[in-house]
């Protein structure tokens, strides 16, 4: 990772991580409910969500704008955590390890789980409502976030991708399904970011294709590390997903055709910000740089 | 039911429940999600959220004032779909029965109840954000909306009640839990109609007193039909709540202490309308009606 990226990522995460802290404080009446939504929502993670917020709102209106991404970038972080924790419960993933801990109703108990996932979603919408934008912003923010997390976008795709278990799945299929339970998430986190930065709508349309391929690409880099690194490295069981008979590009393209799929992609973002450029007074350097990582990363 | 009030209940349930199959309407990629999202929402069903909602904005404008009403409305039911779907999953209450057919969880699957749940969640915001309302307020009413159902507010209450299985709550313990876990949505509702009639701060506040008392004397009242209703009316087990060592009001109070708490909290709610009536242009006979109701009922 370049030192300038490592020193961006820095900085958003501790903003991020603050903005969360302050929002999970213990005032509710139900103190394992905020311990588990606090261990679920500041466990470690990559903060990638965040870190598009963040960066696409700078590449457009510089550093000064990063205090009033925070709160939409927690909000981010908010439905990225709770969806993980469902996705993790028995019932669906069955996964008892997240990034190196225990998963969150294994840290609990399954009910307090259910219920922090649904909280985390709600906190979300309280942290946008509460961000320092302009009400109709808000407001365009607070249904980009709903759109891209409902029953047409991440939810979507998670019910797609539980019906794919010993399912066949095409390519196409494979891409639909990924686009909408992480890609949806991803896009939505670069486009708001872009928003708060007062980009023009060619700005957003290159941000969002941008946001596409960076969010696929990651998907498919995670399909060649769930079959290449260990468990170590990874923090989640080796060839998890395979091992559910879960389609993934390394299964339908090779892990060959997968890392030239993830060249493709990385290709495909890097046209994007080439057209975002082009409008001149936009830095989009950071945005580069975390295109390179999603599929240069090793975990 | 005074024939007033049914009709009333009639043309708002019809009214919300148009709103709710539009917004639910099958534009997903993933149709089971939709379709248990449409069950969920859709069946049988008191829609006393709603009709709060409409019974308060009315109260105060006029039933002009109830097209505006209707998304605000469908929020309030998505968010209490979603609660009873969640509550009943094998992790939660474990309820097979719910208002007389199979739960969520036993009529498709316990995946697609969480996923259906979250969707539900994430659709009452996106309805809210839709609502013809000016921007400040429809901002004020997602704000009020999260509030009630998140970490301090309705799951606040569901993970204190899960807790109090098997325990000893005294009187103010549980009356706080029911604050939390209905109160608080109930109170949303009548406070976001009252809004959206263009409610002042005495009238707000004494709509907020009226709710919280029927709020809980509906509360109070389950309890009674618990232990008197026979399982065809009440549509669940009876006794369901008793035999899982929940504290209820009538196993703190007695039988006849339960139905003076629920007199009491009945006059409660006729005096704060009294206080609103008494700024005049007001016609508060619904919700005296509603809270009435909430009381006499059956089942």
């Amino acid at each position: 990772m370049p030192a300038g990226l490592q020193d961006f990522l820095r900085a958003t995460s501790a903003r991020v991580e603050h903005t969360l802290k302050v929002a999970l404080a213990d005032h509710s009446p139900a103190e394992t409910l905020l311990e588990a939504m606090n261990y679920a929502a500041l466990g470690p993670g990559k903060r990638l969500r965040p870190a598009l917020v963040y960066a696409s709102a700078s590449a457009l209106a510089g550093y000064d704008i990063l205090p009033k991404c925070d709160r939409a970038a927690a909000a981010l972080e908010c439905i990225h955590a709770y969806s993980l924790v469902h996705d993790d419960l028995p019932a669906m993933d069955d996964d008892d390890l997240r990034r190196g801990r225990p998963t969150c109703h294994i840290q609990f108990d399954e009910a307090t789980a259910i219920l922090a996932g649904d909280a985390l979603q709600t906190q979300a919408f309280e942290l946008l409502v509460a961000a320092p934008l302009d009400a109709d912003l808000r407001l365009r923010l607070i249904g980009e976030l709903a759109k891209a997390s409902g029953a047409r976008g991440m939810v979507a795709g998670q019910a797609v991708d539980l019906a794919a278990v010993d399912r066949a799945l095409s390519l196409e299929e494979l891409r639909r399904m990924h686009r909408l339970k992480t890609g949806a998430l991803i896009t939505a986190s670069a486009r708001i970011g872009a928003q708060i930065g007062g980009a023009t709508i060619p700005q957003l349309d290159a941000i969002t294709r941008y946001a596409e391929a960076i969010g696929l690409a990651f998907q498919v880099q995670d399909d060649i590390l769930d079959v290449i690194a260990d468990t170590r490295v990874l923090g989640k069981a080796q060839g998890a997903d395979a091992a559910r008979n879960k389609p993934t590009y390394v299964s339908l393209l090779g892990l060959e055709g997968a890392r030239d799929k993830a060249r493709e992609l990385h290709e495909e973002a890097s046209r994007a910000l080439d057209r975002i450029a082009a409008g001149g007074a936009v830095d989009v350097q950071v945005l580069q740089q975390l295109a390179d990582y999603v599929v240069a990363r090793t975990h």
